[in-house]
């Protein structure tokens, strides 16, 4: 993978949040606030988690839909935190890709 | 904003993801695992907002870095659940943001 | 304070999470099960604080009350995990007061 | 299990923190504060859960040390929540028991 630093992705996510939240007078919360939201959207995501593949396992088309629908919703609030902040989430990517192919990239066994 | 079909931001990401994972012999860890994961880099942001926000406010250029890298780590591991349930976030994030713009796009004063 | 070995107060709240769990043929949940209620848990009380703290500040005692349940439930989901890995949460306290009153005991600024 | 009104195991865990906070000048954060670090402090369980069961599995007395430091922990974290709400935990306990044994009872299967 070469990663393009013209190509920018998740700016462009980013910026489908920052142009709705600029609707209002308070465009963004607190960053505690939008944390605390974080930590909502994660235990609703675990929830979903349990309901797939723990105790019950119910797996189903409508399930997986359920777990795409949160991990949006954490997409969502962390792009919030990183606007609120004046953080370049492809900049972040940048990061962990290069983390990825650096640091990482010999603690697993390859194929 | 018109949401544009073609365009695929959030699938790129996902495929940086894959195209990574793909090189090791178990590319993605159980559903539970990553949820763990997910739980653990989310400790780690909260603590950076603490550093931050918190009782001894250090703000900085050094703290929004480590935010940013945080904010980084999550999508990744959000990404490989996606990945390992086949899920498209980029339908996905057509659900947020018709979230957005119906239901939840009274809750808050305009400008 | 002087912590008495002989007085152990959450062994006693273990023990009621134990008797009730004992009734069933699979008294506890898998550990990354528990940890996904737990994540589950803590998402709910998140939800209360920002209720109380957050955005809307409703601060009332139907809040508090709500609040209250949800630090119960997560107490609970702590019971299940300690009595699934025999662990003793009256050692545990007791190493969590002997942090306070070594280690971190010149953190904060006294009276 | 009969409870008995009288005796209080969680009062008597909230009055260790609270004697312990009542040092400083500012005994306790403000409760978005309390909460991040709470989710600080699920996050390292939660490292500890995978350490122990997720893809290394290192179960070792140590591994189960460390479980039971971070539960220690989260419990401290969460008194801490309580007591700056005023919150009696041992009515909160009561609740959860209640639930137990009333509304929750019939959940699981019994022996």
């Amino acid at each position: 993978m070469v990663y393009d630093a013209i190509y920018m992705p998740l700016n462009e996510v980013q910026k489908d949040v920052d142009e709705w939240a600029r609707q209002f007078k308070s465009p963004y919360w607190k960053p505690h606030e939008i944390l605390a939201r974080l930590m909502e959207e994660t235990g609703e995501l675990a929830r979903e988690v349990n309901h797939m593949h723990g105790p019950k396992k119910k797996k189903s088309t409508e399930e997986t839909k359920k777990l795409s629908d949160e991990i949006g919703d954490i997409i969502f609030t962390l792009c919030c935190l990183a606007n609120s902040h004046n953080i370049n989430l492809d900049e972040a990517w940048k990061m962990v890709m290069d983390k990825c192919y650096g640091r990482d990239n010999e603690r697993f066994d390859k194929k």
